[in-house]
């Protein structure tokens, strides 16, 4: 153990005592193609049971709620969020998770709450049949502030090469299927800390949200693979959009091809009551608003009309709540 | 765009300028196998060429080495930096790289720097034929200082099966084969800075080490790969370790077996100049400095002796300079 080290801020000994912990967390997040997991140089994942396999990564962060989760002090539910972000991204592409790892960049180690932070990662890997291969923990007194914590996760599916989903597959006459989101989910916080601050929100009263306004934000980004996989073999489905930062007319125009447009019936889906409270308080715009969050939808699909029918009832029995929200129509864009 | 959340602290529309840029980065550094690279929902890769395919998956940062490529005003070199620190990770376990992903966590988006970042772990990738699949920049205003700047990346190899390497094939009588490093490489830099501070070093002297001090610490990681991997076919390599943070004696335990360890003759190398002028400015012993710094190895190789000529002759041939430094013996840990 070097004490110049430890004087120079970083505590190798209280890493090493965690990493432990970390390593029964891998455990508990496995699968039987993995053959090595945290704590070696890196994690081996045997690659089984496909033809042509194309592999899917994706990277991403948690952002800024994490910093509301610290200041709720829960930090459960944001390995869900930094998962999510990147499995549903995976998705888009017609993958399934095969494995994550994570990174966390802190100011100063405190033990427990990587272990909390980590814990989350590890429950939402296993609720997706998705193996935590392994991680990265990194105290960097001078970067971060003290109490300052970073989240981010590093993920890969696999899909069958005919049956990869892209952008080019999706036709005016399609029809978009929507699955609601779960709030506001990872994307901006910055602006909803800002509205919380300024316009004197506070964070333990309910606002007739039926729980405390705190909780309701933190609640963590919807994992929509095992609701939507069942589906996407149905080979209906032509294109798969995550609402992520930049909302419905960021997203949805990802999943597209050029000279189509996406047409939505806003009338069609609820608005989250904790995003009208922001709206509200913070005087913004609907429009302006549907470029930052993602107003409740968490996940578009452009579907084959003869298909509709046969890749809702799929979700709805895989337990997702799909319903029909617009079309695809020649054009650019979106219209909302 | 959003004037709300351009208040709170986040420019979507230099983000977007940005990832134009980002994109052709990405197609510069690119494979046969890439199918869609930055830009969608996630990067596709198809695998090919594989009997048996195991994944090999790493993640790491690279830390404060970056406050001092800020101070320095050259940030060309960190992009090698955070690939190999990931890429040699993942030839300890005998797999050749295939894809990247680098995510940048900012206080304030400041373009040039993130492009310049980005470029250098682009030619990186493209320096060992890995593709630079995708990646996240995140401007965090609340999270990081302004100026404030993480850099971390996640990469994935493949190996055959049968040719995966662990920590059960060394055996006493095995010889260390070391490869020099290129200098402290990526880690131990909050005590690098510490020194720098408190010891009044100046980052544009030269201290007799042929150039300025600054720049001879950001000298960037050796990429390992290129000269190892064709060596790693012979059969004889029975295990492989990347020297990070803890050094040689936390780092050559990770690819022995129980009951070996390590004995290291530390007058078979030299420890590189800059950090014989830390340890004397700091007044820091070997011992201690030997368990955060590479002490001026950054790989080290378990070989079975009938093959250590031919494992010599290879690296050698492939532009490394690999020299013995050691043998495996009977008990633990690491003697130096």
């Amino acid at each position: 153990m070097s004490e110049a080290y430890r004087r120079a801020g970083v505590d190798l000994r209280a890493k090493e005592a965690l990493l432990d912990h970390l390593k029964a967390i891998g455990r508990s997040a496995s699968r039987p193609e993995v053959l090595a997991g945290i704590g070696g140089f890196g994690g081996l994942f045997r690659l089984q049971g496909y033809k042509d396999p194309v592999l899917v990564a994706g990277a991403d962060g948690v952002g800024t709620k994490l910093m509301l989760a610290q200041e709720v002090g829960d930090l459960s539910g944001v390995g869900q969020d930094v998962l999510a972000m990147v499995a549903n991204d995976v998705l888009c592409q017609g993958a399934e998770m095969l494995f994550f790892l994570d990174y966390i960049g802190v100011g100063r180690l405190v033990p427990a709450e990587v272990a909390a932070v980590v814990a989350g990662v590890g429950r939402a890997c296993a609720s997706i049949g998705c193996a935590l291969l392994g991680g990265e923990t990194a105290e960097l007194p001078d970067l971060f502030p003290t109490g300052g914590l970073d989240l981010v996760g590093f993920g890969v599916g696999a899909v069958e090469r005919d049956q990869a989903l892209g952008h080019d597959a999706a036709r005016p006459g399609d029809v978009l299927v929507g699955l609601p989101s779960d709030g506001v989910h990872s994307n901006g916080f910055s602006l909803v800390r800002q509205i919380v601050r300024e316009g004197g929100l506070d964070l333990g009263s309910s606002y007739d949200l039926g729980a405390p306004l705190g909780e309701v934000l933190l609640r963590p980004t919807h994992l929509y693979g095992p609701e939507v996989l069942p589906a996407l073999r149905t080979g209906g489905v032509h294109g798969v959009s995550h609402i992520t930062g930049g909302g419905i007319p960021g997203n949805v125009p990802r999943m597209l091809p050029r000279g189509t447009m996406a047409r939505l019936d806003r009338t069609a889906w609820q608005v989250p009551p904790e995003i009208e409270l922001l709206l509200r308080t913070a005087d913004l715009g609907r429009a302006e608003a549907s470029e930052v969050f993602n107003m409740g939808l968490g996940l578009v699909l452009a579907v084959a009309p003869q298909a509709v029918q046969d890749v809702m009832d799929r979700i709805g029995a895989a337990g997702g709540r799909p319903r029909v929200v617009g079309e695809v129509a020649e054009g650019e864009g979106v219209a909302l």
